[in-house]
């Protein structure tokens, strides 16, 4: 090897060295965004500031440093050469090839004319609308896979395992309702008044781009509302209902937006005059999407809790800690390799793992799994809505179509209307614990933008249409996270009372409690106890699932008690004591176990556990072995027994730890 | 937007979702991998069988695997198009341009003969080499970028968090010995020697590719040893000099990397004869190097514990983890982009981290940050053994030369025979407890290499040099780990004592503890309480370190007592008063807070607390608030008294919860 070739390979060191300081640089960016985020969060939670949520900040933080990087970085080298097919191209596709191949004839030595041929791989990036921007703004963007892949599903997969079972299935009807009714009409609303709004001014985008941006401006993420909603213990219910409506509607969304995009491809494809048939595909699809997804995830996450029942690997925490990981994470992987969708898969498996998989897990795990998806989605929160902020300004490719965003404001006001108050009213009809007015304008304005609807956005900007999307939904995101501080004033304007059934604060509000006595909504101080009955046929749907969950899921999926052969008919008997292990079958004399179930699960399943014969049972044994008499059944039939029994058992079972872990779910919601 | 254009959205939409498809399926692939290895290890584990470390198992599985995909799945379409630059290129640069800009007619209209231009840009790859692999494989490889920004650092960075400090300060004079003067031995001996066969074999590598060889793979890697050590409770100066001279010599590896690339560029620059001084400026520069980077990484440490000792952070534990790791991570690439060594920086900061900041975290924190990063230390180095595996199959530039393949095992022995012997024999010369010959043997064969390697490796693969060195660095790497297996059988064939000093094997190894009594090595029972006063030259310099340590370094950047008040003297009160915080000056009452702290160290360093005035000095606070007598000092002067005086500290304050913890770390190490 030539002194000079040796030169040559010395320089593109050099090149990758200097790529890799500036991919430093730009990680280093944002590292640094989110030190000043958490020391500026803590300084407005040690002064009790609620006008700003940590999302926001990292936000508003994010748009100071783009605008810095944008107006005064001096624009560096970045090299680029115009090139075209060599003469007889082999390739003969409509679209652009994956590679290029570069012959390039360097200069083998500085004095002679010798020159060597060599050949480059480039790989293809987007179509070029402007590069006269400066490298390293461009770099301060990421790939968009790494949104996808990596940064969602934690916080989706969080949201699962961290929700509060108790007064979500309490709500489910009206969740479902709002969730799949409501972020349907939300998408075809807007998508369909952008649309109009289009034919009037001077933009033209496609019918299909505005369905598009409307499914995908349907995913809600009202973190900010719901860390205030937290922090003053709003009446539960009503929480309940925008965390279910905001989690659930981003599945839906984000199904939503694979249907249209496979509307389009139908379309596109069907002879001329099909478009019916194209719809109805679509529709199928949907629903097949969704279902498969919701199957694997749930699969995934009974799957996780059988390896952790019947192996012993709950003798090494961090094995078990680590296979907790790695099949939530495979769930995702799984559905998105098999074109459904990872982040519904995600979540249901999250919901799956809290539980069945938690129940079996040894304690250490129990506290890291919690730690770890805590700690993760606190920081791939914050550093979404950093680089949101950045990106504003340094993303390459916005477009900046201002009549495309004002409307959007008034297609997404439009959207939520038509969602919440004519599904409300609806709901109202049949619920007895009516849905208040001031509860629905909070709904209403609690449809806060967020992660999701960027994170859908930025995955595809290859054409200018999606590009003014992505433009948009950063802009929209940006305006209701920081709009999202006023929560409290809204509150007190709307009349809605805070410091409502402090169940789950005996660990943070104790103080609180004593402070504001615990205010009934106006809806029913019991909703459900009631509520329930009114709706026999919904309640017979979920009793019937309640019962089925008591008698068969958890003995077949947890080490908890009863086991299959105090549930399953005398026959069954041989096929149940394969089915059920040791440590279940001793569980009664392990009490350690339990307390912690409770404990950590921040208290608000007590009820389920102790009414559905969860762990909780061992403190009222009695009355649980037979499991699942009919009137037990709590999920979402809402015993009030349940509810009334359980407290006292998870306040006794709670060690003293628990305490201390109080705050980190304080401060995370 | 016509029909078909959009339809040419459609399908570039198609593209990207492949595409997302693709990189699912090979994340998933690891995640499979990854899981098996989880259930192996946990099997093996279980029936206590130790011949295979689970990187071993991991490394193994990523083989079959790989090669799997690479003798089974079909090629599929990876498109590409060669391209000229062209006819006036504006570009005159010798090297690659960073863009490449495709000007592509595409076909408007299915029907018409309507053609449209467009521009895509196309990043840089690589050189290309050899385009006939199929995309899957082609797949299965990640930017190495990766391995350096994301997987190292935490696997550096756990390394000097969970330093068992005691020991390896204890034998720090020969740890440094071995890490600096023993690794430069070892590359410089490498690289001779592979040049030398390079003149007598065909294959001619450049002299300095040699070196760059003889310094990356000098990095040692004994995670498989280590474990096993662990396992067995080897002598625990063994330990600590395998250990510490494995984590000191990653750092020093990496910087003579870095040194020989320098050389190179100034050498290439240099005018003729003027090598001496390019050689004499590259170990400038290495020096520089190493020693900011140290400085950098120890003053973000420090940082961290002013932070978490002057704000109230530690009231809310998930802001406080959170900083912790975001000032950890940032050490690292503060380093990086200021074209230092962030793995120096990491590690040092890590040692910094469990030093000073880990005496002010809450309870909370120091259980999820010691949790967190044991997890991921443990997947992530599963996964880059897993790819090293399966990437010796698919990576597509490998370059196979047999020669220097084998030629490398032969200089690797050479290497570490001229480092770890000789060394031994000077060391030997002045330390009183000497370092057997069968200790000697078993640091020999403790030579493993692993992921620093690897990653180092990797890192530049754009000439067939450095392919070359990529695909010997793999074989050396998976022949070593799994030879690594038998080291339970190295130790009795050595006759080296197992089962020995169990001081921190409380929580794990009870039983173990009396099955076999702790049996001194052939070194004297209590070594370094002679040998330090043998060697006063060094122990002075330490003790001058550790009294500086007890005075003023502790009380500056801890809640530990003694404060600044009780070390400073009187004419600086008023600066002292400043620098102590209220909650270090009512410590003597808040017991909670330190017995944590010895627990979770590993009751390791229960003597340096015991001694060096730290938390443990309550227990025994008559004697340390004078704080730094100079007897007392421990850090490698090894005193005796603090020694022996800190178990029954330790044993008395540790809380039932660390038998828990002890299962996660005993499988860990």
């Amino acid at each position: 090897m030539s002194l000079a070739s040796e030169r040559n390979d010395i320089e593109l060191d050099e090149k990758i060295k200097e790529q890799h300081r500036i991919d430093s640089l730009n990680l280093l960016l944002y590292m640094m965004l989110l030190i000043t985020t958490v020391l500026t969060v803590w300084m407005f939670k040690h002064r009790r500031m609620r006008y700003m949520h940590e999302t926001g900040l990292a936000l508003v933080f994010g748009l100071v440093v783009g605008a810095l990087i944008r107006y005064t970085s001096v624009p560096s080298a970045i090299s680029h050469v115009e090139v075209k097919a060599v003469s007889h191209p082999t390739y003969n596709g409509t679209l652009p090839p994956d590679y290029l191949w570069y012959h390039m004839k360097r200069k083998r030595d500085p004095v002679g004319p010798l020159v060597e041929n060599r050949t480059y791989a480039y790989r293809l990036t987007g179509e070029v609308e402007d590069l006269t921007g400066n490298q390293f703004a461009q770099q301060a963007t990421f790939d968009p896979e790494i949104f996808f892949n990596i940064i969602l599903p934690p916080i989706i997969f969080n949201a699962g395992y961290s929700l509060k079972r108790k007064f979500f299935f309490r709500n489910l009807g009206s969740i479902l309702c709002f969730a799949f009714i409501g972020t349907t009409i939300s998408a075809f609303v807007i998508g369909g008044v952008q649309y109009t709004f289009g034919l009037l001014f001077t933009y033209k985008p496609s019918l299909l781009d505005c369905l598009y941006f409307g499914a995908l401006i349907s995913a809600t993420d009202p973190v900010t509302i719901l860390a205030i909603f937290n922090d003053l213990h709003v009446d539960v219910n009503l929480y309940a209902l925008v965390f279910g409506e905001s989690v659930l509607n981003d599945a839906v969304a984000i199904v939503l937006v694979t249907a249209i995009e496979n509307y389009a491809k139908l379309y596109a494809t069907a002879a001329d005059g099909f478009e019916a048939i194209a719809f109805l595909k679509a529709i199928g699809l949907f629903f097949y999407v969704f279902c498969s997804s919701f199957l694997l995830g749930s699969v995934m996450g009974c799957a996780t809790a059988l390896l952790t029942k019947f192996t012993h690997i709950r003798d090494f925490p961090l094995l078990e800690s680590s296979l907790f990981l790695l099949m939530s994470y495979s769930s995702f992987l799984i559905a998105e390799a098999a074109d459904l969708t990872g982040i519904v898969a995600v979540l249901f498996c999250g919901i799956c793992q809290a539980h069945y998989t938690y129940n079996n897990l040894s304690d250490e795990a129990r506290v890291r799994t919690k730690d770890f998806f805590e700690l993760i989605n606190f920081l791939t929160e914050n550093f979404i809505f950093s680089y949101i902020g950045v990106s504003l300004f340094t993303f390459p490719k916005h477009q900046w179509d201002f009549a495309f965003i004002g409307c959007a404001f008034i297609s997404l006001f439009v959207g939520r209307l038509l969602n919440i108050y004519p599904l409300s009213w609806l709901l109202n009809l049949r619920r007895n614990p009516k849905i208040p007015l001031n509860f629905q304008h909070m709904m209403f304005l609690a449809g806060l933008r967020g992660a999701i609807a960027f994170a859908l956005a930025i995955r595809n900007t290859y054409s200018v249409g999606r590009q003014t999307i992505l433009t948009a939904t950063s802009i929209i995101v940006a305006v209701t996270v920081v709009y999202g501080g006023l929560t409290t004033q809204l509150l007190l304007w709307l009349g809605i009372p805070v410091g409502g059934e402090a169940e789950e604060d005996e660990t943070t509000g104790l103080n609180q409690m004593q402070r504001t006595r615990p205010v009934y909504s106006t809806m029913d101080a019991r909703p459900n106890a009631t509520g329930a009955r009114d709706n026999p046929e919904k309640a017979r749907l979920v009793r019937l699932w309640s019962n089925f969950d008591t008698a068969f899921m958890k003995p077949l999926l947890t080490n908890a008690r009863p086991t299959l052969l105090e549930t399953l008919p005398m026959c069954c008997h041989p096929l149940a004591r394969l089915l059920t292990s040791t440590q279940q079958l001793t569980q009664d004399t392990s009490n350690k176990y339990d307390d912690d179930g409770e404990g950590f699960l921040e208290g608000d399943d007590a009820s389920l556990h102790g009414a559905g014969g969860d762990s909780g049972s061992i403190h009222s044994n009695g009355r649980q072995i037979g499991g699942g008499a009919p009137d037990d059944g709590d999920l979402g039939t809402g015993s009030a027994s349940g509810y009334q029994q359980a407290p006292p058992a998870a306040a006794a079972a709670r060690p003293t730890r628990v305490t201390l872990r109080g705050h980190g779910h304080g401060e995370n919601l």
